[in-house]
């Protein structure tokens, strides 16, 4: 016995979300199936208002004209600052933490040749492109730590090297809050390394 | 910092689903905003034919026509054996044995008042009528073991009291290709309690 074709459709577009498996996928269009008509007409819906997103094409960031409010102030644009970030959601904590007032550069995700994520698949040439037009002085990579992460931010260095910019990369350490006891023992290496005077 | 509110519908209609929290939602809803356009509208045509999917009026099975294959068949209905289960993916797992030729009924859950399921959310008063119109001689509960499952086929033996049908539950204990060193002892108190002389 086969689920309908219908069932087996709304099954593989499921599984083409990150971390949902076949039988998760089947757990949640069978649940769908109990869902009140107007539920599953929302869920449609907004699908296909995602297609109509539109997109900053400097930054990346969504935005109802071509350029988002933080690309286009003149007071962001004059601190000459440039924070490099993966994806959306880690601009968004950024913002929230309000303590950087330069402008972002959205990668769209981290080199990763084994699911084929080269250069041509992430912002970069336009990165380089926005560096030079804006004349940024400083290029912060808050990139996420990961071998993957590491090799992007080394990727950029080198495709930035002959410009006037410094980069820097987000330090590693103890998070605040935090407590030794239940820390890896990666992040109290480089907590160690990373340490100042006081 | 906002989502737009497209993506904001999005992330609500993910929530509605089981064991999906708000931090995934969002990751889901954002990695949707990759996909190409054609995915995004799969998805979304995927959903509206759920909309319309027919289920059959006696066990409650997806079906094209009124009643399914399996309901109008003379000689499975002439077995006078039911099975009830919770819902379609435990009526599919026992048509994969081949074990079982009789009729089904589709519960569509368990009773959970924690949650708002009483006997009016599940597919009772139809089992009933169905007992009596087929004239069911057997009635197999092929319920999971849970405490919500225990008291679903208490429910259900009083409220056929006083119909001439034998109800009985589906036998528990230790499954085939089991190991006891990795049993849990609720399953191993049953498989004793539930031996039987060779």
């Amino acid at each position: 016995m086969k689920f309908p074709e219908a069932i087996e459709n709304l099954i593989k577009s499921f599984t083409r979300l990150p971390g949902v498996g076949e039988k998760t996928a089947a757990r949640q269009a069978l649940n769908i199936m109990k869902w009140d008509k107007e539920y599953i007409d929302e869920f449609s819906h907004a699908l296909k208002d995602i297609i109509n997103l539109k997109f900053c094409r400097e930054c990346g960031l969504f935005s109802d004209e071509d350029v988002c409010n933080i690309c286009s102030s003149e007071k962001r644009k004059n601190e000459k600052v440039m924070c490099v970030v993966e994806g959306i959601t880690d601009l968004m904590a950024i913002e929230r933490s309000n303590q950087f007032s330069g402008v972002y550069h959205i990668l769209g995700g981290v080199l990763n040749p084994l699911i084929g994520v080269g250069p041509d698949k992430l912002r970069i040439d336009i990165l380089k492109e926005r560096v030079q037009k804006n004349n940024i002085k400083t290029l912060i990579m808050a990139i996420n730590p990961s071998v993957e992460g590491d090799a992007t931010c080394s990727y950029i260095r080198q495709e930035l090297n002959n410009e006037s910019v410094s980069i820097e990369r987000i330090g590693f350490g103890m998070p605040m809050g935090g407590s030794l006891e239940y820390l890896d023992p990666l992040t109290i290496s480089k907590a160690l390394e990373n340490r100042k005077s006081i």
